[in-house]
């Protein structure tokens, strides 16, 4: 059936979810559980019952609106959290197109050959205790211990923050126990990069969405003062962390093209003008599409770190925080997106996606895919955060027509 | 005539001066105009009375004891404030080797061709605004805007940690007017570094004091996201500044070899794991016994890092906090030491100081002259300080017959 979405009711949306959690520098911060986030699930909740639509929400509280009999479903969405101070784009557009779809599905009468559902995945922005609470709980892959004692970026453990809702513990580790079966999982995103945007391009369909590895690094040396200890006799830790930084950029850029590694939180102790760093603290996040790059940077950079250590009197350590695998998308899930896109005539590429996604924890269960759009100058997690309208419609048309493949 | 000082009677006194302010890490927090530094002072100006000497304190809150009659008076002595979290031993053991050794002159009667001053300065450490407040208002040489205005360490302005104390800002603004004529100063201190012990030698005459200029730089170039951004579209400040730390401290090894600098406190932004960061903040600190080598460091540090900065596609910005200029001992003063140092039979070596003293504040007024005893491996602003008492006795026994020599 040829039908499309109608951009300016799905406008109307996404300007009436960026008010909750307006905050003083222009930008949106809703973290899950914050009361603007409660205020924004009751909107959401509400819109979807006004699509005639069954609302469900699960321990975790993830927001599920329903169309269609038994079966296994296929479910589109994103998550309506934010970063503090993020933008009215990341996670929306996706959870606020899908709405869109299942509503144009409602009013046109098209028939679904399977259940078909939108959701909102609580905590994708990784806000608590680690990224995709949602949907890490709605398959069944928490660390119950992380969950249970890890301290939420706001200092209190998730159980404090979750006083005075309706949310438990116990209820987020048993969330999964609400799955419906799975067809397939499709996500619209914002790219959160420059890509599509410098190749003038609207739609990118994401072929692969990266691993990455979170590590927090140290090398110690010794402190001393800046005015008596010369050059030669220093264990300067901070200069083994700068010699670290150049290396493993140039390491990356030149063996794994394509590959990204990034030091972006450093900490220098003890800090002062006229003494000498004794420890360097750094976080180091590395990412690729390819298990295996993954796995070679892991020993590669651990190497790097090692020699530069022993070159200068220091000693290196590193605690792994974080890690999430690769996810290729199904071909034939890309196949059927380019022929809808070729349909709509839309021109589209080819990308990976550097972020991580609530799809990429779905692909562990169905087939898993997602549609990109533009956003301008590459800016995410900040107010200035922006799209172009027209970009967004035929991103949602795409999104539209592919679940009519999968479900009508 | 052979005096010697008596070094159980000094081994006390610092023992009693060490226990105000000891704190709960272990070491001495006693920050000038402190509770803890109020009673030192109490304390310090008792134990003068107690030697028979005559006390006085000017506004800047300098105590100073006095033997001897009118005329252009010689003085020796350092300051009783510390770091926060340091040791017993930074410039106490000048203040109280210069206590003993005036003591000992009353005690044997040593005749005085001119007035003998022991002298404890306020805030060598510069825990309130800037480095040498007491020396330099001893001198006349403060900014009086700085030390209306300029903040302190802990927060408030110096007006506000002044109240509830005998002291005032305009007090100290008009210390100067109390300065005697001077002759010369003497000031023994802990080396503060590794070479005298390296060295195996109880003894350093310092021949100059390193000038050093303290700057704040920024890199900037723009945050973006870890995962999406391309290695070679990033402008990634932090890497900015790990070039720098790397070219500037192979440029001063290499070129100016025996000069210092030092990159001792580091704030990058907006320091997230998955953020590359858009602006590095950091603290530059070098020193060099030539005033000439200073302006060509200043010149050529700066060239490095505007060189990295266009490269990088990153702005270079840079304040200057504070400067001081290099001083040299004069050689009569040195020649007269090494004299003393051949009667008494001491190994001595000549070394420059890379740390600042109220010495070289002095230096302005008349020859000053510095004795260096080591310090065990090299430790000082912590609670680990530590020397050893033989070392003192010798650097005491050397000031007391550099006293001699110079006003008996």
């Amino acid at each position: 059936m040829d039908i499309r979405v109608d951009i300016e009711r799905l406008k109307a949306d996404i300007e009436a979810l960026g008010l909750f959690g307006q905050d003083l520098k222009g930008g949106v911060s809703r973290p899950s559980f914050s009361r603007a986030d409660l205020e924004a699930r009751e909107w959401f909740k509400k819109r979807i019952t006004e699509a005639g639509l069954a609302v469900r929400q699960d321990g975790a509280g993830n927001i599920f609106g329903r169309a269609g009999g038994p079966g296994r479903a296929v479910m589109a969405g994103s998550h309506i959290d934010t970063v503090i101070n993020g933008g009215r784009f990341d996670g929306s557009v996706g959870v606020l197109a899908a709405l869109e779809c299942l509503r144009r599905f409602r009013e046109e009468g098209v028939p679904l050959s399977k259940p078909l559902e939108v959701v909102s995945f609580t905590d994708e922005e990784g806000n608590l205790v680690g990224d995709f609470l949602g949907s890490r709980a709605f398959m069944g892959l928490l660390n119950e211990d992380e969950v249970r004692h890890g301290r939420t970026q706001f200092g209190p453990v998730l159980a404090e923050v979750l006083k005075g809702t309706e949310f438990t513990i116990d209820g987020i580790l048993k969330a999964y126990e609400l799955k419906p079966e799975l067809e397939a999982y499709v996500e619209l995103h914002i790219e959160q990069g420059p890509i599509l945007e410098t190749e003038e391009v609207p739609i990118g369909l994401v072929e692969a969405i990266a691993g990455k590895r979170y590590l927090w690094g140290s090398f110690t040396g010794n402190a001393a003062h800046a005015g008596t200890t010369p050059i030669e006799l220093r264990q300067d830790a901070f200069l083994g962390l700068a010699d670290f930084a150049l290396k493993a950029t140039r390491h990356v850029a030149a063996v794994h093209y394509g590959s990204m590694v990034t030091i972006g939180k450093v900490a220098v102790h003890p800090g002062a003008f006229s003494i000498v760093p004794g420890r360097a603290e750094f976080s180091l996040d590395f990412r690729s599409t390819s298990g295996e790059t993954l796995r070679d940077l892991e020993k590669e950079l651990s190497e790097i770190a090692r020699d530069i250590a022993s070159t200068r009197g220091l000693s290196f350590a590193s605690k792994l925080m974080d890690a999430t695998e690769p996810v290729k998308i199904p071909e034939k899930l890309l196949k059927l997106m380019e022929q809808e896109c070729g349909t709509l005539g839309y021109p589209f590429l080819r990308l990976p996606s550097g972020a991580g996604h609530d799809a990429q924890i779905l692909a562990g269960g169905c087939d898993s895919g997602m549609i990109f759009i533009p956003c301008l100058d590459g800016i995410s997690h900040a107010p200035e955060e922006a799209i172009r309208w027209e970009d967004l419609e035929k991103g949602a048309n795409l999104l539209l027509k592919t679940l009519i493949r999968l479900a009508g």
